[in-house]
């Protein structure tokens, strides 16, 4: 035990001894060490994961380093977001267990969790989006997953006690939040040594967003809500590569940057990598698919998620109208054209702000720190270029015009139009 | 010491003995106990309030009891608003010292708080403004207190880190939240126990406002930002009754509601607690004053205090603009016309929340639990009706057109024609 007492981050050997010391993960492998496999795969931004794996069983391994691992050891990164990870897995988990994987073990002095492993053939949801896949349940999963945590986090369904306590719990995850203020809401929108994009094609667009003043104007209305409004728990990194799936599966991972914050940053990251993965269609047509069936089935996605979650929220907010929740009194909201009034403004509110994260989140991939598998698969600059450009004309719109728009269709038209 | 090594509610006799105890406190009257004055004074509705003083010195003891003073020992509530009072009075006076008594001691356990006695002629501002003194310096002071502190404890102001970690700590001051969202932000919108009104003239105003389905839409958006949005340290109570004043001297009291919230909840009370004092004259006018002159001094004083906030918290904004301020980093809002664009959006977005906190603030004085002196001591009930009438008018067009106004004159012009 005295070997794991203080941080160390590990590898594939002192995995096994560190493994052999708890009895909740030793027992999924049937306390045999004898034909483990361990696998490092950790290929994100800021962790290392190990698959640990015999014929009785298995589980994932993630560990936090205390440092940025895309950037290196010098963009310091604490390494106690594993304990706001563990603490959003769990909490999520019991909201929507269909689409999160079970954590098994937490160890907050190796900022460590020993979680499900999600067997293939789950691949990571951005990889099947590059090479063509459908999933024909993405948008109902999606849906579930982020109407469930979102209201059942927030005051429509929680008391101002419970609230204030967990929002207070979260605050503690300022680091990440930090890091999510500077590469999504800041890094873009100035000069930046992290910053870059595909040059020189796209050189007078990004010079072009750090001299637009509305752009600007909006992007800080945007930050603001961020920093201030705790109105749920979020995922708070709710992209396409933070989504495990299968044909029949959708399993939502990586939940470290979680804190309470507007509840369109989380819609609107996966609305708007969904956006991301319709414009680099036309990178990876070829000869064998032109990938046409494929945008039409990524904006029918699109359209069906934020339609599904519209349906599922509201449902969920009527069906505990009477419940414990403090934000609106069945006492005062007691008629029902009261009750769709104040519904009517909440999701159209709501909307607003999804489209504008989602905005948001597109520019920062095109001309920020960290792009997306989606663009940079493409190997031909020119041609890639060419997809950003649409891409990044198509959230600049967005980011200014979003109060404009009333429905998803509204929305999925206009990107037919660029 | 042992005496006081849990909480007890304290006499006018065993206060000295308690005093006795503390060095902070007896050096103040110079260690003699001999001919001490000591006297309860406390006509608030949560605490006890005592007044020490000998030929050496004074100061002023407040004790938070575990109970609402006003409802009676039925209405429980925390104790511990005294930590959160005395953490805000020491922030605040660190702010901006001019208005804000020093504390001397603070006793956790004993919910207690030793601070500065504010010496007569020193009086409550609102009984001044019931019996029709004029204040020369209050706009120019409560703008400064105002804009100071919000300023201040804000993200223009400071870095995300040290933010969340007092947004964090203030959400312990949850119960006192609590008692607001209820008293303000929904009783007055449904049938309460609690609630009276000058009956029976203004019983069908009041049954209007539980109907009032428009009204109900625009408090539930209130209420979210109070409960949602942490944009600085409010005072959360800022009536007229929390402000002493001389015609030399403002000083800002009772801060035990002070939480992270949205910045025009402050303004709003301030404001709107005017505005009541504006309504209440014609119930204060006789022979010998017919308070016409008082009425244009408070209707300039409203109009002051904005401006002259307006002013000082955009200077505040502009000298710090280079700081350490996290919402608008000089690298990005880098042109004249980018910071003019923002200032403006920001400060007409508060303008409007404010306007909708001060009239949330003016319908819960009149038709909830705790009414306020300027209409109670108008003994003609129905004269009093017809004040409370006209303000309750005004307070509804005002909480449903708020985003209509865009100066304070033009509030002040509706003022006029009510």
């Amino acid at each position: 035990m005295s070997n794991f007492s203080e941080f160390k981050p590990l590898n594939e050997n002192t995995l096994i001894e560190y493994i052999k010391t708890i009895p909740s993960l030793s027992s999924k492998l049937n306390n045999d060490f004898s034909n483990l496999s361990v696998k490092e795969v950790g290929d994100g931004n800021l962790n290392l994961v190990f698959i640990v794996s015999n014929s009785n069983g298995s589980f994932v391994i993630k560990q936090a380093l205390p440092y940025v691992r895309l950037i290196g050891e010098s963009w310091k990164m604490t390494k106690e977001r594993a304990y706001f990870e563990s603490l959003a897995l769990k909490e999520k988990g019991k909201l929507c267990p269909e689409h999160v994987p079970e954590v098994y073990h937490f160890d907050r002095t190796m900022s460590l969790i020993g979680m499900c492993y999600l067997e293939p053939p789950h691949i990571i949801l951005r990889k099947g989006l590059v090479t063509g896949v459908e999933y024909p349940l993405i948008a109902e999963h999606m849906s579930d997953f982020i109407a469930k945590t979102l209201f059942f986090s927030s005051l429509l369904f929680r008391s101002t006690t419970d609230h204030k306590r967990d929002v207070a719990e979260f605050c503690g995850n300022v680091e990440l939040c930090r890091l999510t203020e500077q590469v999504i809401f800041s890094d873009p929108y100035k000069v930046s040594e992290h910053n870059h994009w595909t040059s020189p094609y796209l050189d007078r667009d990004a010079e072009a967003i750090r001299e637009d003043n509305l752009l600007k104007l909006e992007i800080a209305e945007l930050k603001s809500k961020f920093c201030e409004r705790a109105q749920a728990l979020l995922h708070a990194d709710l992209h396409t590569s933070s989504v495990m799936v299968t044909r029949e599966s959708t399993q939502v991972i990586d939940p470290e940057f979680a804190f309470y914050g507007p509840m369109g940053f989380d819609i609107g990251a996966f609305l708007g990598n969904l956006i991301l993965a319709f414009f680099s269609q036309d990178g990876h047509a070829d000869e064998t698919n032109d990938r046409k069936g494929y945008k039409e089935w990524i904006l029918k996605t699109i359209e069906n998620t934020w339609n599904l979650f519209h349906h599922k929220f509201t449902a969920l907010w009527d069906e505990h109208r009477n419940g414990a929740g403090e934000a609106y009194l069945p006492a005062i909201y007691n008629n029902p054209e009261v009750q769709l009034l104040v519904q009517k403004k909440y999701m159209t509110d709501l909307f607003h702000d999804s489209l504008g994260f989602a905005a948001a989140k597109m520019i920062r991939r095109i001309v920020g720190v960290a792009h997306v598998e989606d663009f940079e698969s493409i190997t031909d600059a020119a041609k890639r270029a060419t997809c950003e450009k649409r891409a990044l004309d198509f959230a600049k719109i967005l980011l200014k015009e979003r109060r404009k728009f009333e429905s998803i269709s509204e929305i999925v038209s206009v990107i037919r139009q660029i």
